[in-house]
Protein backbone atom coordinates (compact mmCIF):
# COMPACT_ATOMS: atom_id res chain seq x y z
CA UNK A 1 0.00 0.00 0.00
CA UNK A 2 1.40 3.32 -1.20
CA UNK A 3 1.72 6.02 1.78
CA UNK A 4 1.74 9.50 1.42
CA UNK A 5 4.05 11.18 4.56
CA UNK A 6 3.19 14.48 4.98
CA UNK A 7 4.60 16.69 7.52
CA UNK A 8 6.74 20.21 7.72
CA UNK A 9 10.13 17.91 7.97
CA UNK A 10 10.93 19.14 4.52
CA UNK A 11 11.72 22.48 6.11
CA UNK A 12 14.02 20.96 8.61
CA UNK A 13 18.15 21.94 7.71
CA UNK A 14 17.89 18.39 7.68
CA UNK A 15 15.16 17.41 5.68
CA UNK A 16 16.69 14.47 3.21
CA UNK A 17 18.17 12.96 6.59
CA UNK A 18 14.63 12.36 8.00
CA UNK A 19 12.55 12.04 5.03
CA UNK A 20 14.94 8.92 4.29
CA UNK A 21 14.70 7.58 7.76
CA UNK A 22 10.84 8.46 7.87
CA UNK A 23 11.07 6.13 4.22
CA UNK A 24 12.58 3.66 5.62
CA UNK A 25 10.46 2.71 8.42
CA UNK A 26 7.61 3.11 6.51
CA UNK A 27 9.18 0.32 4.02
CA UNK A 28 10.29 -1.92 7.00
CA UNK A 29 6.37 -2.07 8.09
CA UNK A 30 5.61 -3.35 4.96
CA UNK A 31 4.47 0.11 3.07
CA UNK A 32 5.40 2.01 -0.19
CA UNK A 33 6.11 5.35 1.18
CA UNK A 34 5.25 8.72 -0.84
CA UNK A 35 6.63 12.02 0.13
CA UNK A 36 7.51 15.08 -1.14
CA UNK A 37 10.51 15.63 -2.67
CA UNK A 38 9.75 12.34 -4.88
CA UNK A 39 9.42 13.69 -7.88
CA UNK A 40 11.73 16.26 -9.72
CA UNK A 41 10.53 20.24 -10.14
CA UNK A 42 9.82 20.79 -13.83
CA UNK A 43 11.39 24.40 -14.57
CA UNK A 44 9.65 27.30 -13.66
CA UNK A 45 10.38 31.12 -14.66
CA UNK A 46 9.27 33.02 -11.50
CA UNK A 47 9.59 32.19 -7.71
CA UNK A 48 5.30 31.83 -7.68
CA UNK A 49 6.09 29.18 -10.65
CA UNK A 50 8.35 27.49 -8.73
CA UNK A 51 5.75 27.48 -5.89
CA UNK A 52 2.97 26.48 -8.01
CA UNK A 53 5.25 23.42 -9.37
CA UNK A 54 5.37 22.07 -5.85
CA UNK A 55 2.29 22.36 -5.03
CA UNK A 56 1.51 19.84 -8.68
CA UNK A 57 3.87 17.84 -7.74
CA UNK A 58 2.60 17.02 -4.43
CA UNK A 59 -1.03 16.70 -5.32
CA UNK A 60 -0.12 14.00 -8.08
CA UNK A 61 2.49 12.16 -5.87
CA UNK A 62 -1.15 12.05 -3.38
CA UNK A 63 -3.09 11.33 -6.12
CA UNK A 64 -1.06 8.06 -6.40
CA UNK A 65 -1.26 6.93 -2.81
CA UNK A 66 -4.09 4.99 -1.02
CA UNK A 67 -3.11 5.86 2.40
CA UNK A 68 -1.82 9.28 4.40
CA UNK A 69 0.85 9.76 7.37
CA UNK A 70 0.39 13.45 8.72
CA UNK A 71 2.87 14.85 11.01
CA UNK A 72 0.52 17.18 13.05
CA UNK A 73 3.42 18.81 15.55
CA UNK A 74 2.25 22.50 16.29
CA UNK A 75 4.93 24.28 13.73
CA UNK A 76 5.31 28.08 14.40
CA UNK A 77 2.70 28.14 16.63
CA UNK A 78 0.03 26.40 18.77
CA UNK A 79 -2.04 24.61 15.14
CA UNK A 80 -0.61 21.95 12.82
CA UNK A 81 1.78 23.09 9.88
CA UNK A 82 -1.10 24.36 7.50
CA UNK A 83 0.40 22.59 4.15
CA UNK A 84 0.18 19.22 6.34
CA UNK A 85 -3.51 19.76 6.94
CA UNK A 86 -4.45 20.89 3.72
CA UNK A 87 -2.98 17.45 2.24
CA UNK A 88 -4.51 15.66 5.33
CA UNK A 89 -8.25 17.53 3.83
CA UNK A 90 -7.53 16.42 0.49
CA UNK A 91 -7.08 12.80 1.03
CA UNK A 92 -9.73 12.65 3.43
CA UNK A 93 -11.96 13.94 0.76
CA UNK A 94 -10.79 10.81 -1.33
CA UNK A 95 -11.55 8.51 1.91
CA UNK A 96 -8.84 6.92 2.02
CA UNK A 97 -7.26 5.53 5.81
CA UNK A 98 -5.82 8.55 7.22
CA UNK A 99 -3.15 8.81 10.54
CA UNK A 100 -1.80 11.37 12.04
CA UNK A 101 0.61 11.81 14.99
CA UNK A 102 2.00 15.11 16.97
CA UNK A 103 4.95 15.02 19.22
CA UNK A 104 3.34 17.73 21.46
CA UNK A 105 1.53 15.39 23.84
CA UNK A 106 -0.91 18.35 25.28
CA UNK A 107 -4.22 18.70 23.49
CA UNK A 108 -5.85 21.52 21.92
CA UNK A 109 -7.72 22.80 24.83
CA UNK A 110 -4.76 22.97 26.38
CA UNK A 111 -2.28 24.40 24.10
CA UNK A 112 -5.23 27.55 23.55
CA UNK A 113 -5.47 27.83 27.60
CA UNK A 114 -0.94 28.49 27.58
CA UNK A 115 -1.85 30.64 23.92
CA UNK A 116 -4.21 32.87 26.30
CA UNK A 117 -1.91 33.06 29.34
CA UNK A 118 -4.78 30.72 31.53
CA UNK A 119 -7.59 33.34 31.17
CA UNK A 120 -10.31 30.76 29.28
CA UNK A 121 -13.66 31.59 30.75
CA UNK A 122 -17.05 30.06 30.03
CA UNK A 123 -19.39 32.82 28.69
CA UNK A 124 -23.11 33.49 29.74
CA UNK A 125 -24.19 29.75 27.50
CA UNK A 126 -20.84 27.97 29.13
CA UNK A 127 -19.04 27.88 26.17
CA UNK A 128 -14.83 28.57 27.02
CA UNK A 129 -13.63 31.78 25.05
CA UNK A 130 -10.40 33.59 25.53
CA UNK A 131 -9.89 37.42 26.71
CA UNK A 132 -10.46 38.14 22.59
CA UNK A 133 -13.62 36.77 22.88
CA UNK A 134 -13.02 33.94 20.68
CA UNK A 135 -14.40 30.47 21.38
CA UNK A 136 -11.80 27.55 22.59
CA UNK A 137 -12.67 24.75 21.15
CA UNK A 138 -13.08 22.08 24.81
CA UNK A 139 -13.61 18.77 22.54
CA UNK A 140 -11.18 16.35 24.51
CA UNK A 141 -9.07 16.56 20.93
CA UNK A 142 -6.01 16.45 20.18
CA UNK A 143 -6.51 19.66 16.97
CA UNK A 144 -9.10 21.29 15.64
CA UNK A 145 -12.27 18.70 15.26
CA UNK A 146 -11.96 18.80 11.78
CA UNK A 147 -8.40 17.13 12.04
CA UNK A 148 -9.51 14.74 14.69
CA UNK A 149 -13.01 13.92 13.08
CA UNK A 150 -11.44 13.46 9.64
CA UNK A 151 -8.74 10.55 10.92
CA UNK A 152 -11.26 9.01 13.12
CA UNK A 153 -14.15 9.08 10.41
CA UNK A 154 -11.15 7.64 7.79
CA UNK A 155 -10.83 4.40 10.84
CA UNK A 156 -6.90 6.15 11.08
CA UNK A 157 -5.26 7.24 14.42
CA UNK A 158 -3.71 10.31 16.14
CA UNK A 159 -0.81 9.38 18.09
CA UNK A 160 0.80 11.30 20.68
CA UNK A 161 4.14 11.82 22.24
CA UNK A 162 5.83 14.18 24.28
CA UNK A 163 9.57 14.21 23.31
CA UNK A 164 12.55 17.05 24.19
CA UNK A 165 12.22 20.07 22.21
CA UNK A 166 15.05 19.26 19.96
CA UNK A 167 13.82 16.46 19.26
CA UNK A 168 10.47 18.33 18.18
CA UNK A 169 10.68 17.51 14.22
CA UNK A 170 13.05 14.66 14.24
CA UNK A 171 11.77 11.67 16.78
CA UNK A 172 9.68 9.73 14.61
CA UNK A 173 8.64 7.08 18.04
CA UNK A 174 5.13 8.50 16.90
CA UNK A 175 4.84 7.82 13.39
CA UNK A 176 6.55 4.52 13.66
CA UNK A 177 3.47 4.27 16.25
CA UNK A 178 1.56 4.96 12.95
CA UNK A 179 2.50 2.71 11.16
CA UNK A 180 2.47 -0.67 13.27
CA UNK A 181 -1.03 0.61 13.76
CA UNK A 182 -2.01 0.94 10.23
CA UNK A 183 0.21 -2.49 9.28
CA UNK A 184 -1.61 -4.50 11.93
CA UNK A 185 -5.65 -3.09 11.16
CA UNK A 186 -4.88 -3.96 7.40
CA UNK A 187 -3.11 -7.28 8.14
CA UNK A 188 -6.05 -7.85 10.62
CA UNK A 189 -8.63 -7.31 7.23
CA UNK A 190 -6.90 -9.97 5.29
CA UNK B 1 -24.33 26.80 -6.79
CA UNK B 2 -24.11 25.66 -3.52
CA UNK B 3 -21.32 26.97 -1.81
CA UNK B 4 -19.57 26.11 1.21
CA UNK B 5 -18.85 28.97 3.29
CA UNK B 6 -15.32 28.07 5.53
CA UNK B 7 -13.81 30.21 8.11
CA UNK B 8 -13.44 30.29 11.68
CA UNK B 9 -15.91 33.44 12.09
CA UNK B 10 -17.47 29.88 13.94
CA UNK B 11 -15.48 31.39 16.86
CA UNK B 12 -16.58 34.81 17.13
CA UNK B 13 -18.86 35.80 20.03
CA UNK B 14 -21.11 37.35 17.49
CA UNK B 15 -21.01 34.24 14.82
CA UNK B 16 -24.84 33.95 13.97
CA UNK B 17 -24.12 37.27 13.10
CA UNK B 18 -21.89 37.04 10.69
CA UNK B 19 -22.26 34.25 9.27
CA UNK B 20 -26.07 35.13 8.26
CA UNK B 21 -24.33 38.43 6.60
CA UNK B 22 -22.03 36.25 4.58
CA UNK B 23 -25.31 34.27 3.73
CA UNK B 24 -27.27 37.22 2.95
CA UNK B 25 -24.57 38.32 0.37
CA UNK B 26 -23.59 35.28 -1.23
CA UNK B 27 -27.22 34.74 -2.08
CA UNK B 28 -27.05 38.90 -3.67
CA UNK B 29 -24.62 37.03 -6.14
CA UNK B 30 -26.61 34.34 -6.97
CA UNK B 31 -25.25 31.28 -5.09
CA UNK B 32 -26.90 28.81 -2.45
CA UNK B 33 -24.90 29.03 0.35
CA UNK B 34 -23.90 26.36 2.83
CA UNK B 35 -21.70 26.94 5.97
CA UNK B 36 -21.13 25.42 9.17
CA UNK B 37 -24.29 25.39 11.71
CA UNK B 38 -26.65 24.56 8.80
CA UNK B 39 -27.63 21.17 10.17
CA UNK B 40 -28.70 20.19 13.33
CA UNK B 41 -26.21 18.25 15.85
CA UNK B 42 -27.40 14.84 16.45
CA UNK B 43 -27.25 14.24 20.35
CA UNK B 44 -23.85 13.21 22.00
CA UNK B 45 -22.89 11.76 24.68
CA UNK B 46 -19.09 13.11 25.77
CA UNK B 47 -17.29 16.42 25.05
CA UNK B 48 -15.26 14.06 22.20
CA UNK B 49 -18.74 12.91 20.78
CA UNK B 50 -19.82 16.49 20.45
CA UNK B 51 -16.86 17.40 18.41
CA UNK B 52 -17.19 14.00 16.28
CA UNK B 53 -20.83 15.05 15.44
CA UNK B 54 -19.61 18.51 14.57
CA UNK B 55 -17.31 17.08 12.29
CA UNK B 56 -19.37 14.67 10.51
CA UNK B 57 -22.02 17.45 9.65
CA UNK B 58 -19.53 19.38 8.53
CA UNK B 59 -18.16 17.05 5.99
CA UNK B 60 -21.84 16.38 4.60
CA UNK B 61 -22.61 20.25 3.93
CA UNK B 62 -18.94 20.53 2.58
CA UNK B 63 -20.27 17.48 0.40
CA UNK B 64 -23.56 19.06 -1.02
CA UNK B 65 -21.61 21.90 -2.27
CA UNK B 66 -19.89 22.50 -5.47
CA UNK B 67 -17.68 25.26 -4.46
CA UNK B 68 -15.92 26.73 -1.69
CA UNK B 69 -14.90 29.99 -0.46
CA UNK B 70 -12.59 29.93 2.66
CA UNK B 71 -11.53 32.43 5.07
CA UNK B 72 -7.79 32.34 5.52
CA UNK B 73 -6.98 35.09 7.68
CA UNK B 74 -4.11 34.32 9.90
CA UNK B 75 -5.87 32.92 13.27
CA UNK B 76 -4.12 33.46 16.50
CA UNK B 77 -0.43 32.91 15.01
CA UNK B 78 0.88 33.86 11.47
CA UNK B 79 -1.04 31.11 9.48
CA UNK B 80 -4.43 30.11 8.32
CA UNK B 81 -7.17 28.47 11.01
CA UNK B 82 -6.27 24.50 10.18
CA UNK B 83 -9.83 23.98 10.34
CA UNK B 84 -10.92 25.99 7.53
CA UNK B 85 -7.91 24.75 5.51
CA UNK B 86 -8.76 21.13 6.04
CA UNK B 87 -11.65 22.01 4.44
CA UNK B 88 -9.85 23.78 1.62
CA UNK B 89 -7.67 20.44 0.71
CA UNK B 90 -10.86 18.28 1.53
CA UNK B 91 -12.84 20.35 -1.36
CA UNK B 92 -9.65 20.57 -3.64
CA UNK B 93 -9.19 16.78 -3.88
CA UNK B 94 -13.08 16.80 -4.69
CA UNK B 95 -11.86 19.12 -7.60
CA UNK B 96 -14.39 22.17 -6.87
CA UNK B 97 -13.58 25.99 -7.41
CA UNK B 98 -12.07 27.22 -4.73
CA UNK B 99 -11.53 30.74 -3.22
CA UNK B 100 -9.85 32.00 -0.55
CA UNK B 101 -9.35 35.27 1.14
CA UNK B 102 -7.58 36.81 3.77
CA UNK B 103 -8.09 40.06 5.71
CA UNK B 104 -4.40 40.20 6.27
CA UNK B 105 -2.37 41.55 2.86
CA UNK B 106 1.02 40.86 4.48
CA UNK B 107 2.39 38.03 2.48
CA UNK B 108 3.55 34.26 3.65
CA UNK B 109 7.50 35.50 3.16
CA UNK B 110 6.32 38.84 5.32
CA UNK B 111 4.53 37.55 8.21
CA UNK B 112 7.47 34.78 8.53
CA UNK B 113 10.07 37.68 8.64
CA UNK B 114 8.09 39.44 10.86
CA UNK B 115 7.67 36.57 13.28
CA UNK B 116 11.44 36.02 13.20
CA UNK B 117 12.05 39.76 14.04
CA UNK B 118 13.81 40.14 10.57
CA UNK B 119 16.41 37.07 10.94
CA UNK B 120 16.12 35.53 8.10
CA UNK B 121 18.94 34.85 5.79
CA UNK B 122 19.50 32.78 3.10
CA UNK B 123 21.59 29.90 3.82
CA UNK B 124 25.05 28.07 1.56
CA UNK B 125 22.05 26.77 -1.10
CA UNK B 126 20.73 30.31 -0.99
CA UNK B 127 17.24 29.12 0.46
CA UNK B 128 16.13 31.41 3.12
CA UNK B 129 15.60 30.19 6.98
CA UNK B 130 14.84 31.37 10.42
CA UNK B 131 17.08 31.15 12.91
CA UNK B 132 15.77 27.55 14.26
CA UNK B 133 16.79 26.41 11.04
CA UNK B 134 13.83 26.00 9.59
CA UNK B 135 13.06 26.63 5.72
CA UNK B 136 11.26 30.34 4.96
CA UNK B 137 9.33 29.57 1.95
CA UNK B 138 9.60 32.76 -0.51
CA UNK B 139 7.02 31.82 -3.04
CA UNK B 140 5.11 35.11 -3.83
CA UNK B 141 2.38 33.24 -2.24
CA UNK B 142 -0.03 34.12 0.31
CA UNK B 143 0.02 31.19 2.35
CA UNK B 144 1.22 27.96 2.14
CA UNK B 145 2.42 26.87 -1.06
CA UNK B 146 -0.36 23.49 -0.92
CA UNK B 147 -3.11 26.12 -0.24
CA UNK B 148 -2.28 28.79 -3.05
CA UNK B 149 -1.10 26.29 -5.25
CA UNK B 150 -4.75 24.61 -4.78
CA UNK B 151 -6.96 27.16 -5.11
CA UNK B 152 -4.58 28.06 -8.10
CA UNK B 153 -5.09 24.78 -9.82
CA UNK B 154 -8.52 24.91 -9.46
CA UNK B 155 -9.46 28.00 -11.11
CA UNK B 156 -10.54 29.95 -7.94
CA UNK B 157 -8.68 33.67 -6.44
CA UNK B 158 -7.32 34.44 -3.27
CA UNK B 159 -7.97 37.76 -2.61
CA UNK B 160 -6.35 39.99 0.21
CA UNK B 161 -7.07 43.51 1.96
CA UNK B 162 -5.34 45.03 4.52
CA UNK B 163 -8.62 45.91 7.16
CA UNK B 164 -8.54 47.33 10.75
CA UNK B 165 -7.26 44.94 13.72
CA UNK B 166 -10.59 45.00 15.09
CA UNK B 167 -12.24 44.50 11.71
CA UNK B 168 -10.54 41.42 10.93
CA UNK B 169 -12.50 38.68 11.32
CA UNK B 170 -16.01 40.78 10.45
CA UNK B 171 -14.90 43.03 7.38
CA UNK B 172 -16.31 41.02 4.54
CA UNK B 173 -15.18 42.90 1.85
CA UNK B 174 -12.30 40.28 0.36
CA UNK B 175 -15.34 37.57 0.39
CA UNK B 176 -17.18 39.71 -0.96
CA UNK B 177 -15.18 40.04 -4.09
CA UNK B 178 -14.28 36.55 -3.79
CA UNK B 179 -18.09 35.94 -4.65
CA UNK B 180 -18.02 38.87 -7.51
CA UNK B 181 -14.99 37.10 -9.07
CA UNK B 182 -16.65 33.51 -9.00
CA UNK B 183 -19.82 34.99 -10.11
CA UNK B 184 -18.06 36.30 -13.42
CA UNK B 185 -16.67 33.28 -14.31
CA UNK B 186 -19.42 30.89 -13.32
CA UNK B 187 -21.59 33.81 -16.17
CA UNK B 188 -18.67 33.64 -18.69
CA UNK B 189 -18.85 30.11 -18.78
CA UNK B 190 -22.94 30.12 -19.92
Amino acid sequence: MKVYLAGPEVFLPNAREVLDAKIALAQRYGFTPVSPGDLEIPAYETKRGHGLAISAVNEKLMLSAEMIIANLTPFRGIAADVGTVYELGFMCARNCPAYGFSNVARDHFERLKAYYGGAVHPDAQGRPRGPDGLAVEDFEMIENLMLDGGIEARGGAFVTREVAAEAMFTDLGAFEECLSIAARRLLARH
